[in-house]
């Protein structure tokens, strides 16, 4: 994370915060190791400058859009990003296949890494995208932590779950029940629905049915929103369990392996 | 240093081999830490991405002449450059003042680092410039590891150093004995008179009058370059043999204070 705004001490903190999500997740710590750039910087950086020898201004601008009053920080984070692709190469001695899974916004670093890493020796990373969830507001963009009535965080409590999820998210519905019933919703524009189409309604033949029903007007926005507020709750309820316990455990997956 | 044609090992192992020849000019382990770079980059790093926040592509372009062809670890490298500066601040949790010795070819990157220390709420450093002893060749340019005969090494043998300087330092002598004891030498582009300048004749009195005879023709360019071989070998066995014993005392200067 290469962010612009935040001091060192609140980066850091986010950053272990995010870690203790991964570990919560069920990643075995034997075989997971989370590096934070900062802490790792020792074994990173080297590594890095390795790669920024071989990554000229020219190509970020293209690839980033950056123009002369770009920090040299930001200029130069290609690098470290681009690290964890090859790392386990370096540190075995030989080429180790890498799988690199990134949220969508991410891939213009690693598309730099694939040109750059084979001109060092090792193998392009393979990449796995995951796309955003959508906010509240709409189906369009992403959530921000800077506007918490937009997003879920994964430490909200089940009773301010059930007020953003009615209060915020977008709906797909009509404006009266009466209308509703006789036109159907839209669920392509409806931000529950999409919530659980991409994550919290793994069952595609429920899927298709909520989806079917909110089109024929059987199922009202209400309705969804409760669907949706039921399992992002039980969701939240064993992630934030495991999420305590995993505050014990992270130093196993903060050590070096 | 930032080289762009090394590997990483050559870069390190010249690094400690430069770190040998600063604890053999005698400093006190007890108040002296050397860092190199990529070893201490757990500590640097994280500062370094603080100051270059700080500092845009405009200024390191304008600086250092970049264009976009520059490789993103040049453009990146002086926040790496500027972190001792302050890093003792840091670590002292207030601000330390500093002084910072360098060749003159680093000063553009202490000037970057004296307009964006303060605004990060450090004191700016204090400089103290090295001029170059001139090579060989003339008493322009720098010496080179790359060019051997244009260079003594702090390992050179005392036969290798007789050579060298016989063989291939620039005269300011006549062309012939003759001429010379009738006209003078001239010790401005003398490189051996340059060197006893510089380093080996601390006696300016005893400076002043090889000075005065070399341009009245009394001291002959071979007497020149015999006094500069005798204190060259004179100090070199010395520092080589502090050398030696630097290897033992070594981990200590690179230890953490």
């Amino acid at each position: 994370m290469f962010n612009e705004d935040l001091d060192p001490d609140t980066t850091h903190s986010l950053a272990l915060d995010n870690a203790l999500d991964i570990v919560a997740l069920g990643f075995d710590p034997k075989l997971t190791e989370i590096m934070i750039d900062t802490d790792r910087s020792g074994l990173l950086y080297p590594q890095a400058i390795r790669i920024a020898k071989k990554i000229t201004f020219s190509t970020v601008k293209a690839t980033f859009g950056f123009d002369v009053s770009a920090n040299i920080g930001m200029i130069f984070y290609t690098s470290m990003q681009a690290v964890p692709a090859m790392i386990e190469s370096v540190r075995a001695g030989k080429n180790v296949p890498c799988l690199i899974p990134y949220g969508i916004d991410q891939d213009p670093h690693f598309r730099i890494a694939r040109d750059v890493l084979p001109r060092l020796g090792y193998l392009k990373p393979a990449s796995i995208m995951s796309i955003f969830i959508p906010p509240l507001s709409g189906v369009d963009g992403k959530m921000s932590s800077s506007d918490p009535n937009n997003a879920i965080f994964v430490t909200d409590s089940e009773s301010v779950v059930r007020k953003k999820i009615n209060k915020y998210a977008f709906s797909g519905g009509r404006t009266s029940v009466e209308e509703h019933r006789k036109l159907g919703g839209n669920p392509e524009i409806d931000v529950s629905f999409q919530w659980l189409k991409i994550m919290f309604e793994p069952d595609d033949v429920k899927l298709k049915k909520i989806h079917d029903d909110y089109i024929s007007g059987s199922l009202l926005s209400g309705e969804m929103k409760s669907l949706l507020i039921e399992r992002v709750n039980a969701f939240l309820k064993r992630h934030q369990e495991l999420r305590e316990r995993a505050k014990n455990i992270l130093p196993e997956f903060l050590a070096e392996h």
